[in-house]
């Protein structure tokens, strides 16, 4: 007998009748011979709903406490269980709900953002050892002091792979409204497959170049954990996409995926003195107005002066400048700020590219020879990323999904 | 510096705004220099909108787990507290919430209707010493296992009567959306004022005839432990009805109260041979049938031979018949079972009963001029029950209220 845990997010268990149809597959998979955790998120909408109800009783301009906001928040989970339970139960299935705290999961006292810190998975483990099913409230725990804290966003993600490591789990299952991790997003590029197995590493990189499928804490997690999880659809039986530790045959695929992210704005500090510290300080002004920063290039100096060149969301350009202005100024007076949007972001992963040279040559070539112009270039181990104009990304991402053969 | 319960019902804590003006009811009593637990429940129309769900998941003819219902519906109450602690977090009050079983208030498992059996206020007690107010939701606890229950009908008066006692505080506030307990009903009788002080074992003997206060088991509760409690209203600042132990001077008033119970049926059953266990039989039967007795009146024997008779509630009259069909066949052939709605009880309730005589005669005297025939006389130590007709119950209220001086 396997041991399985699944999640089920908030739109797969949106309405009662989802939730009837979501302990349908607990029970199809109890059937095949496995035990099962379901871990489950608050029902769509409800979250906000909540959010919206905080903000009434505080008045316009405050926060609410984020202590409170755990407590508040933890209850749509904490419905969510019982109902799914309650349907199991329904059904002639033995079945028992438990919150994040009864679970024994543990966290840190940062409220709205939890780390899990422990978990304690004796009472889980007696729980299915009596037969039962067992339906987890996901993204919630407790401190050790009894405080009611959540995991902030993909925490249900994070609750449920945590689990299948304590619990030893045999296969994580996240049901999501996609059928896996394709090689490209099939919206731009039709010919796209879905890929059967990743190692985690290369949807890590996927993820930080856009491909959201989860949130990149969980898949850390699992990383750190070697935790194996199939991300597959609620919606139907096709098998989804396995994230894995990378194999030995995974590396004779060059590339796994293409991704893309558009909506960027290219930011670059021109006559900025080479002295140690200045990327520091340029970094840290951007850092605390709280704007995430991805691809930073910055030139070898030869004459001293050297231009300091980075990515952000376009929504995030006037708020880098004001951040930047009274640091540049302390930089002297040869530094100029220049932003410019309509940038999209094209990144091709695999771990494959360690075993295999010329892949960005050959990425480039095919770019260049479609007349798409490259603007930056940015590399790690596993992945190219390059910025071009917003408006050739899809022919950019049909192209390069072509060059490496990613349609099979 | 004195400690104070406050219990909030779902009403006064109905919508953002209610919850607000709660807060405010909070701080100011905070103000007057008082440490303050309040407990809330679930927002009104909440608990309904969670059984509804619980149905729609289970299917018709089924009914959900209570294991289940009781996760479900004790996230009624914890969005409450964490709604009501932010709403004075941001009026700049330091408070925290608590779930019940944060709280320390355990229960037996039996779901739906637990019963507390302890509770450790240690928690409370630290968060209170270090000057938090309390928000504590009411109608749940935990098993000492981690299980979620709840505790009824009336749960929140509950679990702020125990709470009261758990910390020994120095006052419990039961606000609610009357302002005491009246001498009757004001709708019946114009002239009935609001009682200052009420015993507890008046009170009880006044719900258990009509009026509605609080449920009886709060009332109980709070005898057993000495908790004095006030039942006033949360939209005035009037002082409302203290509940306390009774003292030498409360004997002065006869009287304390009219209660009135419409809607009753008389059930009698002739010709039941006077033996021992018959008795026994017949409200076995009908305790089976989970009908709730009221008055029950056997007249002395002296021809082996007997009556007995009681009241239901009207719409339990043909449940009630059925259950006692078999009974009756096995008594004997010379039985009959006769029915009657269109009854009503009428009780005066007052511990000064106990040292003055006349009460009865005075009451049945007063009713008699007024035309109104007496068809059961029931007696306690401190109350009278007499069934009427239904059509005079107002009259016979207006006419005890009077001959009584309840008016002042």
């Amino acid at each position: 007998m396997s041991l399985i845990v699944q999640k089920y997010g908030g739109t797969s268990v949106g309405t009662p009748e989802r939730i009837i149809h979501v302990a349908r597959k607990i029970i199809e998979t109890r059937d095949a011979g496995n035990q099962v955790i379901a871990v489950v998120s608050a029902m769509a909408g409800v979250t906000n709903r909540l959010i919206e109800l905080a903000g009434q009783v505080t008045g316009e301009g405050k926060s609410p406490t984020e202590r409170e906001m755990d407590v508040l928040l933890a209850t749509g989970e904490q419905t969510t269980i019982a109902l799914t339970a309650m349907a199991l139960n329904a059904m002639g299935a033995k079945a028992v709900s438990l919150t994040g705290a009864q679970a024994g999961i543990e966290t840190d006292g940062v409220h709205t953002k939890a780390r899990i810190s422990n978990i304690s998975p004796a009472g889980v483990q007696a729980l299915l050892d009596e037969g039962n099913i067992i339906i987890l409230a996901g993204f919630q725990g407790k401190t050790a002091d009894g405080k009611i804290t959540t995991l902030g966003r993909g925490g249900s993600d994070l609750t449920a792979i945590a689990m299948a490591a304590a619990v030893d789990a045999d296969l994580c299952q996240i049901f999501t409204d996609v059928d896996g991790v394709y090689t490209c997003d099939p919206r731009v590029v039709p010919e796209a497959r879905k890929i059967p197995e990743i190692s985690y590493d290369e949807l890590l990189e996927m993820a930080s170049s856009g491909t959201k499928v989860m949130q990149s804490r969980s898949v850390e997690f699992a990383k750190k954990f070697g935790v194996r999880f199939e991300v597959r659809s609620s919606l139907n039986n096709n098998p989804g996409t396995l994230v894995r530790e990378e194999t030995m045959s995974m590396e004779s695929v060059v590339i796994r995926g293409v991704s893309l992210e558009r909506a960027q704005a290219k930011v670059t500090i021109a006559g900025v003195p080479d002295l140690p510290g200045t990327a520091g300080k340029i970094f840290g002004a951007v850092a605390a107005a709280n704007i995430l920063v991805d691809m930073i290039v910055q030139n070898v100096s030869k004459t001293g002066i050297t231009d300091i060149s980075f990515t952000v969301h376009k929504d995030d350009v006037a708020k880098a400048e004001a951040a930047l202005r009274p640091v540049l100024s302390e930089l002297g007076e040869a530094v100029s700020l220049e932003a410019q949007d309509g940038i999209a972001k094209l990144s091709v992963v695999g771990i494959g590219m360690r075993s295999h040279s010329g892949v960005a040559a050959e990425m480039f070539q095919a770019l260049s020879e479609a007349g798409i112009n490259i603007e930056m270039i940015s590399t790690s181990e596993i992945k190219i990323t390059v910025t071009i104009a917003e408006s050739q990304i899809d022919e950019a991402a049909q192209v390069t999904h072509e060059v490496f053969g990613l349609a099979g």
